[in-house]
């Protein structure tokens, strides 16, 4: 199993060097280095006799049908474009993977077929927006968004068309009516397994995601001739709301805000800030929790501002519900970890992934692997040889035990 | 005289439409407006029988000459550069003034050389440095300031040549040796003649000011995956340094501590910030006070640094210390208020000012004008037309007493 995990790690390095930009690997939905991709894993595919095809989102999709069997179709993949300047795994290993669990499940004659897919696009960067090859195989491609424009002024319609594909036949990408299930392996990128010394956890589901924009207006003046006392200073008030939310994000278990982003006007050194523009993005497993910690923020922002004689805006831009992986196939993860010996380390993602938008169609269930020091979306990315053993080992108890349960 | 105040203010407004961004009066060291404030000025001094130069600073300078007269000159004059967003008297009303100045000068025959300096810059925001214009007149410009780069990455060299001027002249900026004195005349900026209800003030002295330049650095992770306890964030780290510089200034009289400028980078909703670059500026009309103040503020700042396993950068951008004006000029400042029937107010400035600067150089005295509610470096800064007509009076009176003097 430990060269099957070395080969795999080569096999994602080679990946990265196809990349629109030669010393960087930067592979956004359907551009030219994307064929290369595919020619690579259709390759790897035929040599496991499978049939393939691509499908008019551009996924690439390879079937394996074991004699004997037929129906009941299990789903197994990720995503192939990257964020600019990406690293080697970050959704590629998922795909190579599911190659590496075809191989295992002919070799251990796993009566159960698998359709391997390479999603066309996850990372929302072409077009901003994510996800849309899941989308096309959930069946909920919305064709509205045919028309969306990328940063040359291309629509999605004629990207796809440029890349020798028929956007009329995205209706017909939707998964297989006897697909049982979809699994997806991929990089946990955060810091949780590496701090806890562990290999891999089931994911339990996709934390729901508020997004707030947020501004508090003050009184832009002289910074040598205001006294203190006498100050609307916005940046002073953001300071500290911004300290409120760490600290309350500090204290309640599960719970991650950030303000990422923060202007500040007029922004010169000697003038006290008139006004302060933040984000906020909130994020926790329960919907619950994540509604009342925005409510609590709020009030505290509204607080400040009033008690130091400002104005508060508050937008709320988004507000994606958490999403559950099925409790079926999540427990034959499990099942399928502590029969290998490994810890039951459950956890949620705090990122979205296309198992995210798979669970609107079917059960779906989701195996992270350690990101080593929590980076991603970086050239330092990386994963080790004995995690991805670890990811191969369970994702074979995990077919097993699967198939035996739906013959 | 009154009709003289009205001009002035009007010239000021007309002045303020003269900006780098429509609508918004922003006009920064050598930026194309400010060649059509040359324009203007110059026409002006050119009306009223003045010998006109711009020198290799940028300032733009007027000299009259009466008849009989020679060697012994009067500098008046004060800044043309504005903050972003600014009022339209901050500066440029003690240049119009000072041409006011030149013309009741002639329509009374004072016996008096008077150069009139609309100092290019003043305020520290294309460059990061304040005074660029008055350091080159009292000739204490320090070439090493023409490696600066404004946000651009144009440097003030590059800046200078841009405007068609030849930095290798800066040393023939320095003022003539025969000069006796500097008088600016500028609004208050600040709340205390306004609720005192006093027109206008001699001002003793210009309070001492630190600027420094801080930058946080963490590490810019995903705000969903990283979890709040394994965070490195800049921002975080800022935001708790800004409420301990707030809360320490407002513990000690007299100190004010502003955090102006603040940008984080990557500055993107969902990324944790890496860093966050900030500027501070303290003000104290003890020397020994703010520099103790600044000491401690550094000291917090590298406390949350190591606590929060950040890295620290500070660096002192400028530490000008308290400057009185000339108690000789003063006297005779004080002098022409109590002759014009004001009330001998003395005050310190809170703010710097190019008379701070040309008081290295010669005996400088200030005059000071109520600012309406305090408001300036906005807007709505204004001046109201009596105190404009009563700054005016007194200059005049400054003038014919220290013509009397020098003879």
């Amino acid at each position: 199993m430990k060269d099957r995990a070395i080969r795999a790690i080569a096999d994602c390095r080679h990946i990265a060097t196809l990349t629109e930009e030669p010393g960087r690997t930067t592979r956004r939905f359907l551009t030219p280095p994307v064929h290369a991709v595919h020619a690579h894993l259709r390759s790897r595919m035929e040599a496991l006799q499978m049939t393939t095809q691509t499908d008019a989102a551009g996924n690439l999709r390879g079937l394996w049908q074991p004699a004997g069997c037929g129906e009941k179709r299990l789903l197994i993949g990720s995503h192939i474009d990257t964020v600019p300047d990406a690293g080697a795994f970050d959704g590629v290993l998922g795909v190579v993977l599911a190659l590496e669990l075809v191989a295992l499940a002919q070799a251990n004659k796993i009566p159960l077929d698998v359709e391997v897919i390479a999603f066309s696009e996850e990372e929302g960067v072409r077009f901003g927006v994510p996800f849309l090859g899941s989308r096309a195989v959930a069946g909920r491609f919305d064709p509205a968004l045919l028309a969306l424009k990328d940063a040359d002024g291309s629509t999605l319609e004629e990207a796809i068309r440029e890349f020798g594909l028929d956007p009329d036949g995205l209706a017909t990408a939707s998964a297989h009516e006897d697909s049982v299930g979809f699994f997806e392996i991929h990089i946990e990128q955060g810091p949780v397994l590496d701090t806890e010394g562990l290999k891999v956890a089931a994911v339990t589901g996709i934390v729901g995601q508020t997004r707030i924009g947020l501004e508090f207006r003050g009184h832009a003046n002289h910074a040598g001739t205001t006294p203190m006392n006498l100050r609307r200073d916005a940046l002073a008030a953001a300071a500290e709301w911004i300290s409120a939310v760490e600290t309350a994000s500090l204290k309640m278990e599960g719970l991650v805000a950030t303000v990422g982003k923060l202007s500040v006007r007029p922004n010169a050194a000697n003038v006290i800030p008139g006004t302060a523009e933040l984000s906020l993005d909130v994020r926790h497993a329960s919907d619950a929790a994540r509604r009342n910690a925005v409510d609590n923020l709020r009030e505290r922002a509204g607080a400040i501002a009033e008690r130091r004689g400002l104005q508060l805006e508050w937008n709320r831009k988004s507000d994606e519900p958490a999403v559950p992986m099925d409790e079926r196939l999540t427990a034959f993860l499990v099942d399928a970890m502590e029969t290998c010996g490994f810890p039951a380390r459950r956890m949620s993602s705090g990122a979205g992934h296309d198992a995210m938008v798979m669970a609107g169609r079917m059960p779906t269930a989701m195996l992270f692997l350690r990101s080593p020091e929590g980076i991603s979306h970086h050239p330092s990315e990386a994963v080790r040889a004995e995690d991805v053993e670890a990811a191969l080992l369970v994702g074979l108890r995990f077919l097993e035990r699967l198939a035996a349960d739906v013959r």
